[in-house]
């Protein structure tokens, strides 16, 4: 007989790179599974240095990495890592950026700028991606930057959850911080009930003549409470100035909710600083003491990810996490 | 000696599917030049044949074609062309797709969808096309499907510079017909002289107690004189909706501006019956005269596809033609 | 332990286009299974959404789809389906067109033709496809065409079976059309207990000085059960003329066998005019009641896509189906 | 100023690999140019070893090389030639293959077999070559084996003028050795003023009852000279035969006319014998002393693969040099 | 149910190209199974023919071969059997070259140089294989030319081991026969219990004044048994040389230790007469009677590609093979 | 007529990004012209935006970067630029990079390591490099990791030249610090008139019995000018440890000679205390001046650098500039 025959098996293992371990952990702990074990550290120069500490031979492997600052240094670990693992044979490779990085230069703005996001998903690709994995990009199209499957997870759900439990649904207007996320505040309005919409944005206020050009609301939130909404915040300028605008015009009360805490400096102080009452984020980025402060409220987004990633090992349904929406 | 020296040279030709020819007649007599001669035709079963008249060896080669309904033909003719240019050994080849096919269809909204929109540019790179020219992309992240060059025109400026010699500027607000489109309606309003903002949306209206969901402005448009702004009307349902919705919320007039005239049955009727007081569209699309009626002004988009085109040939700048954003 | 283990699984689904359901349904049902729920319509201005009903993950997807008229639009649905499984994270992903779009189009019979049939290959490549199977291909050459395995299934021994249950072999003439087909017809005459072979063709008559350039047959086929073969029936135009020449050359009679039944405008009326006593074809195409006429004979084609389907999917052996030629 | 500009400038080279460096000399020759200097030899293993004597810098490279046996040694050649090329800045290289590699595994005619004529195609392109030209491809379709431009040269013109000088062209038949190259020989045909046809194949004779299955003719061919036709000849095995058959059945004499001379043992013993009164070939391959015998005319390829490199490197026709059929 | 779900299998198939047949059926034997019946053979203008003789669908296909001269030869019929074992779907292919053809041509070493490892690695991907497994690779960059897993598997271990049973470790001194096998003579010398280094290398000796440059030692070997190594012997000049330079330099004994005898014409003649105690070689190349002398001892490598081939299959650990440095 | 025509012409355009601005500026003062200006800044999470600040649309484009620590933030925006060139339509891009990136781990070491200098390579491709530029790589293949030219730079001639205008040549010993670099040495000396060489390596010494295992000298060096060369000093250790050695080993002096200073922390302390005369290097690395000390001269790189430029623009040979050896 010229063949030999085996049992097909597949094998889960869990990969991370140093920018965010205790989610990387925490995924693994909602799996019942440790993480593969990883040698990594850099050289003076700034080269990164990683190799598993085990086969990975056969494997679907994921590979963690959360993209805070200096976050170059972060994308190319999880370049070098999907390298290696191609190379040492895993069967498949799924990239697992809960923050998807450069996801804000996306598209040519002016002309002869570069478009970083398909520039990252082409770098996944070439590394020896099969996948990407990532939560609420910045925009849905970037999804099509890659070559392959994106499973695009959402986080409004679980903000919009939690916030349900925090203010009366029946008084809540959804508050974009500037014209490009209307649609997205239109998504979370749906998920809190049919709430109202509003925007801020600047221009003349056509109530008061002869006035110059500012930040004004558009939409109906007065002595009402506020959800002003965003994918990030980075710096936390636009945003809190955004709460600003809606005291300013007469809002009872201000709710921040964004998946990706950046935090950026100042944005702890400008956050504390806003007036608004409450500041919800998830975990997808990793946060120092220094980005804390005492109104910002971190739900952990290990689970949704351990969930997605069970799925895809499994061959279920991510889609079924979000009642058809991934 | 062994080399054979030559001068460098220049050609530039222009090729046209069948979809709308009288563009590419237009971009033609604009560049002072004829259009390449192609023979095409069906076979009987649908599939379409191809072939130049002339050499193309060596050319700067543009493939001029529109997308109207039936969309996928027009599309494979452009692709087979491409292909046998590319077979022809044109040096470059541009693709020149005002309305870019399957523009809509960018994103997963939701799972299990296909990204038709990175198909078409993986499609075309793959028959052959280096480059490609398209007017105001339905997201601007399209620009980021194809991996090389986009020469993305905007007809933004060709549409406001002639509202401007209709309305008072003082008095607009421009309106967009959802929430997806805000941002859009921003870069108008800048271009009118920073104009105030208003959106259409499906809510509660919160200045009426108890009332059901239904279509109502999110921003001051009592008086004004609208302009409702889209890249493209298919069947103009939605925009038509947001022209009474507007009227019943005391606009004073309103005046429609996109880009792409797709205007599938019964848009003609429906625009023309809506109340709108102009409609104003390019000619990226082909219109027949059943898609015509009284209300209707088109501009030609040929002299800034025939700029773009003379400027990509020379090695200018495309971007110059719009203020550094393009 | 970092590692989860489970046991590998092979998932099959088979997917339809809307070009002709009739034959996916009859695969299915030879199988013993549903068509995977797929939702698929087509927007005003053409384009097509497709999406699946239930997860496809890790699955090995056929995408069955015939290509009459109006081909591109069948074509262009099938890529997305492809687009949409490929992102939906099928495992591997083959196209069944049991007519494969633009066979014709398989070399550059004169300079600056397209290569169309390479191109179809090169898109299926791009959309996602792994692999292709197909039902007599216009060349076999097409199979190089594809970078990956092509199954090209042959229903020479199904129609020639069906042939001699009709006529009594020993006096049967096998026929090409023209010179293109010689090759064929001559595995047909093997297939038929090594019947003799003729060809029509365009030349002067050495028997009959003088005379102008005609259709004359080259062989013998005096009082000869003539049958006459083809890959495909377009217009129906040359096969017509041809059965009118074996007529007038002697022949006792005319049975035309083809696999592809394209049939478009005026083939019916031609093949039913034309004097052949039978007319064999598959349903590779669907074929219209305004397609069909009395002398017409038409034998399924799914009993063997099914088994092939089968050995692709168990690994088996589909050469085997074909004693070594597949 | 940020730009430094210079003039253009095209520069031709022609390199040669070591299989048939006459033929190349002779197509320097033609263009008024010398042969690049390249330094090639064979390691003690069979490794080869190129390098260009001269920069190469942004040149139009044409790669010549013949393919006799050992044919997969002049292939690796070519290939590691194109490789150097591509690495020394050659700014396009086009493969100059008279007689292209492996054209008869052209399709899998049984399961699980290579398609050898593709492999080779991807071969030249990932060695770097931009593109092919070749004469008189085994197949035209593999043309479409390339993803880019082929100049497909026919040397059937250049043949066939030499024939009509040798032959009354009132008398000719032209005839297929097979069933396979008909339609070649229907182009002889047409270039020969509207000959008739027939063709060689293993069958029974219908005039002779109870016969047994063996060579005979299928058209007519008593009393005339025939042209024997084919792409190339081998062994020369079945050519042989087919004179025999021919001869025995009538034919006043024969003209054995072939593109590629392969002449494999014993080739041209069997030729001298076989009672051809003449057999003319090209030199798209080399022959040797004893691959030569009386009855051989050998016509240069030189000229026409001159004039279409020259048309390459000027952005010239090829197409024009044969009426339309490149 | 729209599924058919089956158990997943893996299949492990070899094939041997025709080029040292002895190795892979001991690779076999060691794993337990017999060949993949394979029919090949040569046309005789030299091209080759493959065809496997069992379904391979499905399969994890490792195709061996070596690669001794005429090399090109049987590295195309390498490159043919993983087109047909590709285009037959086998799931994965591996390619097993125990001497990587080319590995010499592994940079530029002057401009316009080609670097013809690269074009095979590129050559391999081409033709469809996933893997590749060698040995000793004459640079171990030359991994890096893949673009996908090597298994690089050391003959160190197995050579040394089999040295140190045959001299006191003590006395050894590890040579480089010149200035590029230092770093593997360190390796060498590791495994040897930390034994010193020395090399050949041409120089002015600085021990005799006014000497003319001719090749001496740099390192001390008096009176001690020099290990000459090498990962390949070709003519055996350099290395016969080098045994010349280290008897007149007063060792003791030279030992010479290589992976791959490549012997070529005069190697086996020069070796024998070297002074060379032993010359120590394992079989990655086959060596005919010619090619074989008193003192040669060529050591099996067929036990570690067999262990190396089974631990890619199911999954293992190549790297445990050689404590962590695969 | 339907072409328009024009001249060919050529633009050179140097973008720099901000790792090392002297040095491009250097080089474009060499070829008399200024650097593209170009707007780069970080983001506050660390992302890099880049714009040029002129067209570039069919420019000749060299992107110069140098690679100092934070190494992955220079490369990172040396991909951006590429990507934003590629973008604006640059006609040809060439990755200038002094100091080729991840050099060092161009192999697996070990089994599971990454190949980081091929992922550079393959990211240079991805982003849109179509040549690559580079001084002295770590080692040659790298060129080979490249599908594209690769201009390989040598600094060896300007040090070496230097270097015999500071000490006497006849009293010269090249010495590599490891075993790695011997090959590079003998170039080294070669350049120096045929110098003797040593390396120092860990091992027994065995001119002092029971000697434990430490440093030692291979080669005579006693009394002599030791040269001691690399290709980069990254911390320094190896390096001033064998100069220690090659002190204590009755070396008369010793000069440092390498390309590339990395200088890590605490180069420039541990060097400066080494013991060494001089240190030589080139300015390939931008050097702070706590990385500077009084033993230390730096070359300058940019002629060379420009001359290879312009060479490259020019279609010259950069071979030329190496006698053959580039």
């Amino acid at each position: 007989m010229s063949e030999i025959t085996a049992h097909g098996e597949k094998k889960l293992v869990l990969a991370t790179g140093r920018a965010h371990p205790e989610l990387a952990r925490e995924i693994a702990k909602e799996l019942g599974t440790d993480l593969l074990p990883v040698d990594a550290y850099d050289f003076a120069n700034g080269e990164i240095y990683v190799r598993a500490g085990e086969s990975v031979r056969g494997t679907d492997a994921f590979v963690i990495q959360a993209h805070p600052a200096p976050l170059n240094n972060h994308l190319m670990e999880q370049l070098i890592m999907i390298d290696s693992l191609k190379r040492a044979s895993a069967k498949r490779i799924t990239v697992v950026s809960p923050f998807y990085p450069y996801s804000r230069q996306d598209k040519k703005g002016r002309g002869r700028e570069p478009i970083s996001a398909r520039l990252v998903a082409d770098m996944y690709k070439t590394a020896g991606a099969d996948r990407i994995m990532s939560v609420d990009l910045h925009t849905a199209q970037i999804q099509g930057f890659f070559d392959g499957p994106v499973d695009h997870l959402m986080a409004i759900p679980l903000l919009a959850d939690y916030i349900r439990t925090r203010v009366d649904a029946d008084n809540i207007t959804v508050v974009s911080p500037d014209t490009g996320r209307v649609r997205v505040a239109e998504q979370w309005a749906e998920r809190l009930g049919g709430a109202p919409l509003a925007f801020v944005h600047k221009s003349r206020d056509l109530t008061v003549p002869n006035q110059a050009v500012s930040k004004t609301v558009v939409g109906q939130i007065e002595g009402r409470t506020c959800v002003l909404i965003d994918d990030m915040i980075d710096t936390g300028g636009t945003i809190s100035g955004a709460v600003q605008v809606l005291k300013n015009a007469g809002a009872k009360d201000v709710i921040i909710a964004a998946t990706h805490a950046v935090f950026s400096e100042p944005a702890a102080q400008r956050l504390s600083d806003s007036g608004a009452r409450e500041v919800v984020v998830t975990n997808t980025l990793p946060l120092s003491a220094s980005q804390r402060f005492p109104q910002l409220t971190v739900l952990s987004i290990a689970p949704l990810i351990a969930r997605a990633v069970r799925e895809v090992f499994d061959d279920g349904s991510v889609t079924s996490l979000f009642d058809g929406n991934a």
